[in-house]
């Protein structure tokens, strides 16, 4: 394996230009975010930032002022509603595993769409090992949530229900403070989560407004460092903890906090915040630019996920019939754009992204599907030579695939 | 509380000279392993490993050559042996929450020492919750593993013994290759994990020579980035996942690779690794150094854990009668020498480390203790230093508790 990606990686010399569109599945840190993390690995604030000396009382006010400004910028109340963990994935396992455990005395019912991300799914089907039982609500074929079958859904044994804001993969933008409504209307006392992932940074997030009980946040998804996230919790909700360790400056992730990263996602965020109307516009006119000029070029496309107001700013969800997405991902890569085929979090069990399947996407036009994501670091330039490459590449793939009959 | 620290750091403005000795807890990453990671932010291997792209090749070559450095280090037989985690306690909780939920139909029993880290005492607690039970063996004076009553407490409904290959307060090398024998004598599948923090970089350490079927090593306790440890887990021997989500290049922890951190514990290792014997001396050469120094200048002191051969060589810990280990650190600190006291980990909840009740300390003794840990990248006039202003600090905290008759 390693000695083909040596001969894949040979092929790649000649390139002289590079967009980099896959932020969906990791993302290119700005320097200036990676300046600012610099400092913070050696020279200040280095200390456990519960203990008593000058690098612990540093890390203390870096950490702080963090939690200040990541509840800011999701509507929390106070700051010690914002818990640091580890990534988005082991966020969205504390939302869920830790309602449901300091829960289950309550009910037993897991409420989700059929179209969560893999870090919620796969988390609340390992739930049912512990007893528990999960309904996955429909979607209509623009990825909106059904309203009136999550109505249905919820019952007196419904303990929580977790509905991203924005899908990762289609950009649907939910109506969450409806489906909390509809949801408190049955029982107040059911948590709602949201993985605010792919809404953070590219539309109005505010979890007092929502409603929610719960909602993760991620630091990747912003061109912040990898390694970090934060989960919202409201206050006056009881969670269990799910990894248990020395407890620091919060009770819900146990370790010592990891200042540089924490640095970073906060750095990261104020980046996104300061400028949030220019930074959208930004990611959509590239986006829209982007999704125009391909199908301007190119026959046979099939636009994924709602268009307009209703989907997020960055997102790009196109299936390229005749074309089979994982070798026009590689075929792209060859001249310097890079891209992602179906769902990533899907690929390596080479089956087609359950998010497409869900809305109704035949085999073949979810096999086709590239997604990409536009930031605000991206220029028009950028944009240009991937609609010069891009037609290029689809051609020659449905040309091979067209003269081999397969 | 913010306010407080802020007058506490404006006494710290007239120091001139820093010694920093609280690596239990964190630690200052080289430079040289920080412009090792910089280009991974941003500029090479920034994709998603699992992706077939560019950026996603040259991410999966630099995580299989990760893999294959840290499994080289601990002695595992192959790369996919070695697990990356989050952190220390997430590896540590992952063995063991892991190992529990695989093997719960063979019996509900874990066995630990009475000296465990925090990490994995807290999690054998939670395990209660699931029904297991957990019995701790006692250790002598010095903080060794009572062998006899080890044999005694494993039985039948046995399924995991966790005891660490070096106490993180103490420095007690254990003995676990005499531990993992008797275990193995009393059932072949019982499983044997070993927290490796303190034992990576300062004692040989080769899983397979000490039998174990789990380890963990930890970055920031070789001064490499945190967020990012390993587990090491025998091939064959099958575990839970812990945490759920999208799977990488490796099945137990899911999330996609921090490529950055992964490089840079990968290079801290390398430069402990490469040269062993020689950082080993330079540790042992500070400590001792160190701790003659201090019992030379200051009187009523108490060593704590074994000296000579059987101690970590970076590990030093002193209780300090007559004067408050917290009061202590502070004193020290305002002098620009950082140091712990007792357990870092049990800090906020102001008792006195486990560990040191453990190995039958008073109160009074447990309390004044200070943990300090070399590295090579100390001095001898960094050592001098502490010398100097920690034998005054005493001296003054002494003075006003006995002016105060507290």
């Amino acid at each position: 394996m390693v000695e083909n990606v040596k001969e894949l990686l040979k092929l790649h010399e000649l390139i002289t230009q590079q967009v980099y569109l896959d932020n969906e599945n990791s993302s290119l840190v700005p320097q200036e975010v990676v300046d600012t993390m610099l400092p913070y690995f050696n020279k200040i604030a280095c200390g456990n930032p519960t203990l008593t000396h000058k690098p612990g009382w540093e890390a203390f006010e870096v950490i702080m002022n963090s939690f200040q400004k990541i509840s800011k910028y999701v509507g929390a109340k106070n700051l010690e509603e914002i818990t640091f963990t580890p990534g988005e994935s082991e966020a969205n396992n504390l939302a869920i595993m830790g309602s449901c455990f300091a829960k289950k005395s309550q009910g037993k019912k897991i409420v989700i769409s059929e179209i969560e991300p893999i870090n919620v799914l796969h988390t609340v089907e390992m739930m049912k090992k512990f007893g528990f039982t999960v309904t996955k609500v429909p979607v209509d074929s623009e990825g909106f949530l059904d309203m009136e079958k999550l109505g249905d859904a919820v019952d007196s044994q419904t303990i929580l229900v977790s509905v991203a804001a924005v899908n990762n993969e289609l950009g649907t933008i939910q109506n969450i403070k409806e489906a909390v409504q509809i949801v408190k209307d049955k029982g107040s006392q059911i948590l709602f989560h949201t993985d605010a992932t792919d809404a953070y940074g590219r539309i109005p997030l505010n979890v007092q407004d929502l409603n929610v009980d719960l909602a993760t946040v991620s630091s990747y998804k912003i061109q912040g460092p990898r390694g970090i996230a934060a989960m919202y919790l409201r206050e006056g909700v009881n969670l269990d903890r799910i990894i248990e360790g020395q407890i620091g400056t919060q009770k819900l992730w146990p370790g010592i906090e990891n200042t540089p990263l924490v640095v970073g996602f906060t750095k990261a965020s104020e980046l996104v915040f300061e400028s949030f109307e220019a930074n959208v516009l930004k990611m959509r006119w590239l986006r829209d630019k982007l999704v125009d000029g391909l199908f301007c070029e190119l026959d046979d496309l099939c636009f994924n996920g709602p268009r307009g107001e209703k989907r997020s700013p960055d997102n790009a969800n196109v299936s390229v019939l005749r074309a089979e997405g994982e070798a026009l991902t590689i075929e792209l890569s060859l001249k310097g754009v890079y891209v992602s085929s179906g769902s990533a979090c899907s690929r390596r069990l080479l089956q087609p992204s359950h998010v497409l399947v869900a809305i109704g996407r035949k085999f073949e036009e979810a096999h086709g599907s590239v997604l990409m994501k536009t930031t605000r670091y991206l220029t028009e330039e950028d944009i240009a030579y991937v609609l010069k490459v891009f037609p290029e590449a689809v051609n020659r793939i449905r040309h091979i695939v067209g003269s081999t009959g397969v």
